[in-house]
């Protein structure tokens, strides 16, 4: 295979290139998306430390309490923990018993709660890679197209970096979202448009000299940022005691993060760092933006474009460009794809505040309102231990449950008028 | 001195019993908060495993990722960390650089993040150790008056604690903060009244057979919530290496938390986990409401009380109940007590923002911008390690910022308006 080489190599740790996952062509590391033989998306290639795996083990274990403990199997350079990150990861993993009870599940059932991020969403690991590889190609800007949980954790992460960031979101985003965007001092630009005029006019910009030096996390970045994802099976896995799971429910937005978590769950077993043995993926959309789980139900192998209407909006994509990969890991792995109603989406938010405590972003919600889904039709065996993601925080996405979430009573401060709401003993 | 006992002993760990910090009365353990015979604030007493350091240091080092490594010291049964919890602390401490270049800090300048926390708030921490009492005392319901963290923390650590739970909020509390009471699934109820007077309600409630079983954690389980900010004093240090930062700066509210940071620090020394040499403790307030750092200017012992007017609302209490203590420690350790204006709060958690990726709730603006107004004020020494508290998440509070927080430009999707905005290369 050809390898196409670029003037100034740069380390990243394992990685030694990247490749098509199409046509399997190789090319230096570099700030390129696509392959120049066929367009397909390239991936990061690595050598990875196989050998002792016990000694891998002890200096993951030895490593800082984030993402940067996998440095061995991450395109990072080998000194990452040194530099200034907003160090996400080692997330907790939450025995949900209270929840397992609620839903008949028997064989163990976790919450990855990733909603203990730095900036309360998944985007702060795979824009943390992102930083490293921008850093290398000696990029000065920091750059995304956005509608929310990015656009936070691409500022945040520049901040501390300090690197200069520019952040495109549409100009008529919710007053909040505007806010978290903004803090962190970055420029923040409003484009008068869909969130497609804003990607549209990010790929413009790439081409043109005006961003010179800019490091679009999700464009010229992506093979690199895409990796980050991969550090979720890694610390499930050791989290679980360096064990597989046998299911593990993913949300599905591109769903770039659901095959990186196949990824890093096959890489622990080629090292010898977990038993191999067969585990299930199976994703998770919301019912208004569910064209994967539709492909996955009509036995297709393409997904068909949808245009989104559903309250999860972090997972609103509606031409999926990992679409095809998801399906081929649910039906390898035996697992499959569904979809919930937002009123379930709702539903599943609270059932998880109510039983573990934990305030899930929509994206949460569909997880958990797939799992029990899932369960009820017998897809998803209760005997076997699962892995649910929570990928962001509630707080970010109030709207979704403030119609049907407020006070059990409003009374005059008196003792009578709190025996007569008949809360006492309840 | 005369012993109070109560019928059934519990077992809390170290805990033997609560002492008046005013006459030094005892009484064994139990949900009271007064003293009986002076009315003073009763506090833990313990039995600390005194004797040999390295082995204690090497038993808290083996312990889990969160408040619950530091068990030998607080009044907690042995297996807490076997309960269901939330399971807070250990967040991160960041070593700030770029901001202490902005502040001119040489000494090294941390911000202790409890953002991090489950509910993005350090008022995880004490909720879990009174979590760990209403249990110990056999309440059912856990329950408290707030007006924002408290309120989620406490819903969100009774559901995952099993325990039932009635929050007590003023009726007209915003929109956001309601539903994140009430998401937990608890019983909230709005009170048609100021906070003070759904303070009284619950005071009535606490002594009526209405509130039989409950705990109110920061009423009648006060003296053992309190201990849970120790464990910000033991983090810093341990994640110091076990050494004590020169300086420190808290927020104010009712004064606790700096109090029970003071003892944290002390009982270490005690204990020989570090070396025993001076530090000095900082009170930060908002000028809005700053009884007690008007009190240390004023070269005062009483705290006159104030009707609070600020955005740190988390912080807006105006007779703040260890004012008194708060300034014995300030002028003890050397330290001082300083407040700082709204725009000043803003500033500061813009600058936090800017420098570090941190987006901190308003008490935060606070620390950050009392550090920064006692360093050019010569009172706070650059030369010297300074721990500076952000108690909270700036998503809380997005009111404060976001009238300041917008767009850099907002423009058409064609790079010739981008060129006009003249962003490019900025």
């Amino acid at each position: 295979m050809a390898v196409h080489t670029v003037a100034t190599p740069v380390a990243l740790g394992p990685a030694v290139g990247l490749s098509c996952r199409e046509c399997g062509e190789r090319f230096d590391l570099g700030p390129i998306f696509a392959c120049a033989v066929c367009f397909g998306p390239l991936e990061v290639a690595y050598d990875l430390p196989t050998g002792d795996p016990e000694a891998l083990r002890r200096r993951i274990e030895a490593g800082p309490e984030n993402i940067w403990r996998y440095a061995p199997l991450l395109p990072v350079p080998a000194d990452v923990a040194d530099k200034p990150s907003l160090n996400p990861g080692f997330t907790k993993l939450v025995k949900a018993d209270n929840l397992a009870r609620e839903l008949g599940v028997t064989g163990g059932l976790y919450v990855k709660d990733d909603s203990g991020n730095p900036t309360h969403s998944f985007k702060d690991r795979v824009v943390a890679i992102a930083v490293e590889a921008a850093r290398a190609f000696g990029f000065t800007t920091l750059s995304c197209s956005s509608t929310g949980n990015l656009a936070g954790a691409v500022g945040a992460a520049a901040a501390r970096a300090g690197l200069k960031s520019c952040v495109f979101i549409p100009h008529d985003l919710e007053a909040g979202k505007v806010v978290m965007a903004a803090v962190y001092g970055g420029d923040l630009v409003g484009i008068e448009g869909t969130y497609d005029d804003v990607n549209r006019f990010c790929s413009e910009l790439i081409g043109d000299p005006l961003g010179e030096g800019w490091g679009f996390v999700n464009v010229n970045l992506r093979p690199y940022y895409g990796e980050g994802s991969k550090t979720l099976a890694y610390e499930i896995c050791e989290q679980l005691g360096w064990r597989l799971p046998d299911q593990i429910v993913v949300p599905i937005a591109s769903g770039s993060q659901l095959t990186k978590i196949d990824k890093g769950l096959k890489e622990l077993i080629a090292l010898g760092l977990v038993e191999d043995r067969p585990y299930k993926i199976f994703g998770a959309q919301a019912e208004g933006c569910s064209p994967v789980s539709r492909a996955f139900k009509d036995g297709h192998d393409v997904v068909r474009p949808v245009k989104p209407d559903t309250i999860a909006k972090s997972l609103a994509i509606g031409n999926p460009a990992d679409g095809p990969y998801v399906l081929d890991i649910a039906r390898r792995t035996g697992g499959a794809v569904e979809d919930v109603t937002d009123a379930q989406i709702v539903d599943a938010i609270k059932l998880l505040a109510r039983t573990e405590g934990i305030f899930a972003e929509t994206a949460g919600g569909v997880t958990v309102g797939v799992t029990k889904k899932l369960i009820e039709a017998g897809v998803l065996d209760p005997s076997l231990t699962t892995v649910v993601l929570n990928t962001g925080d509630g707080l970010k996405t109030l709207d979704a449950v403030a119609p049907t979430t407020g006070p059990s009573a409003t009374i005059r401060p008196s003792l009578d008028a709190f025996r007569a709401a008949g809360l006492a003993g309840s």
